[in-house]
């Protein structure tokens, strides 16, 4: 929710000579993305966004990120679509960093979305899934199983700190998760992090999906657990049925779930939020209180976790034929 | 350097309901101004900058530094013009906050001025200095000497931390600026914080003045003073003549210095890096460092007041003629 690294309009200018966009009109660092520097281009050749990719992202898994824009751009999914630089090069560098330029976005992300909304996500996350499907690339899920429980080796000593208890609690999730999770459900491109900061709205018409620097392959119907916990939980932590009927009802009239995939919902709505409890609570414990890396309070998680932990079917979410 | 206030769509549609400026068409927080949250929006109607004032800003000061802006534009100054609600008031209300709407200018603040910007930064503020003298509001500055005196009162006991002697040398100037402060020079509005961030420029072409929320009445060779400060150090401290030259000659083009003002040119500029050092300090000294109010090294200020501390003369900077 910062600026990382700040730059200089010689080091921009000198940028820009590599891409043909026209002259520069004025770029103002904008609050948003948690891992990356963003800010605003406007040139005489229209709006952009330059994104300077800090230490969080690996190098190497670029061309997978921008390829995907493009890849689901080129297929009509509402993303930005870089801007590739006048040798054909999608990625730059600029005050040490890469870097890239992708277009700029009409919409804006909803703090108080509808079941309308939740609708209109899951039609795109399905069509996300559908266009991804011949991509050529490949990225293994760096936050699989293997990958909370590393974080989760950096934490568990101090989870006690967060609530007594805590830490038994966890390893007890670790055993049930490690013993149902899906081995064999259709796999493919997913976006991975399709919170609501991600998703522009005009009105109630979704405009364009943003971030795809946590995309990977990976069970589809993972990807829709995620949006379950995203998007369909209140403030106060209370399940809105309404919300998820409207999100997987959204889903399926683009692709449909098969039985297997609907049976492994609840396991998979619990690691992914089991996943993104220990991405918190491992920040909550070791970021530096000044580091500008926003610290969210890894309680939300957990009660999302509780809950999944109750659930029998997905009906109970509201799926329907489940 | 953040947004401190998150707004949703819905507040900002109901408080759009107000303005004449068309549909919304997308909103992002910036990551600009010390004080203040600032989102960039589009609309139908063009683009235009959203503030919400925070605490750090007085709500009855607002009238002030909006009609200034309004004031100073209307005479052809490029600044921000603050957009009229349909009852014709420039302030509303926002998440329990009041903002404005005014004008997005293009251009962006130049990382590292050359002598030519630091011409036009002299000419622009001579210009704000006669554009403001028939402004009828007043505003006493709450960062006069009275000002810093109460800051350092709230410092003074720490100083030493942040260097052996400080809290000595400090009360030392206070003494000094107290026996030589000027009585009677030219006043007027002037802007009191024209840093490079707050001055937009178009390759060497100065396209707007931004952040009038420390704008006051008070000595209008303070302003200059400040300018000095602000434009004509090197990062290693060290003071560029020929910056200063240009800035000195830039102003008199359009508005020449009296000869009381030329010979108090030496110790406004030392009260003046005297006011940063004690915002400085207090805020090392005060601010939690989980803040989101950024804390700047009160030493780059301490290196420029003792620098004017051995000033003789205005000529010193480069003034012609003093």
């Amino acid at each position: 929710m910062a600026v990382y690294t700040d730059i200089s309009e010689t080091e921009l200018a000198s940028f820009l000579t590599e891409y043909d966009i026209g002259e520069l009109r004025s770029y103002r660092g904008i609050a948003e993305g948690s891992e990356n520097s963003n800010y605003v281009l406007h040139t005489t050749g229209g709006e952009f966004i330059l994104t300077l990719y800090e230490k969080r992202v690996e190098r190497a898994d670029l061309p997978f990120f921008l390829g995907l824009m493009q890849h689901l751009a080129n297929k009509g999914i509402s993303c930005p679509l870089p801007v590739a630089r006048r040798d054909g090069e999608l990625i730059g560098n600029i005050a040490g960093r890469p870097a890239a330029i992708i277009t700029f976005l009409e919409g804006f992300w909803v703090r108080r979305p509808t079941a309308a909304h939740c609708r209109e996500v899951g039609k795109a996350l399905a069509g996300l899934h559908l266009a991804g499907a011949d991509f050529s690339l490949h990225r293994h899920n760096a936050m699989d199983m293997a990958g909370w429980r590393k974080l989760w080796e950096g934490a568990c000593a101090r989870a006690d700190e967060v609530e007594p208890g805590l830490a038994g609690e966890i390893e007890a999730d670790f055993e049930r998760l490690k013993a149902d999770w899906p081995q064999d459900l259709p796999k493919g491109v997913i976006h991975a992090d399709l919170f609501p900061d991600n998703v522009f709205f005009l009105g109630d018409r979704l405009s364009g999906l943003i971030d795809f620097y946590f995309a990977c392959n990976d069970f589809l119907a993972y990807d829709l657990a995620t949006c379950l916990n995203a998007w369909c939980f209140e403030k106060d932590f209370s399940f809105n049925l309404t919300k998820a009927k409207a999100l997987l009802a959204g889903y399926q009239s683009i692709r449909k779930l098969d039985a297997e995939e609907a049976a492994a919902l609840p396991v998979l709505a619990h690691g992914s939020a089991l996943r993104f409890l220990m991405t918190r609570l491992y920040d909550w414990l070791h970021v530096a209180d000044g580091a500008m890396v926003q610290k969210r309070d890894p309680k939300e998680y957990l009660r999302r976790v509780r809950f999944h932990r109750a659930i029998g079917s997905a009906s109970e979410y509201g799926l329907d034929g489940s």
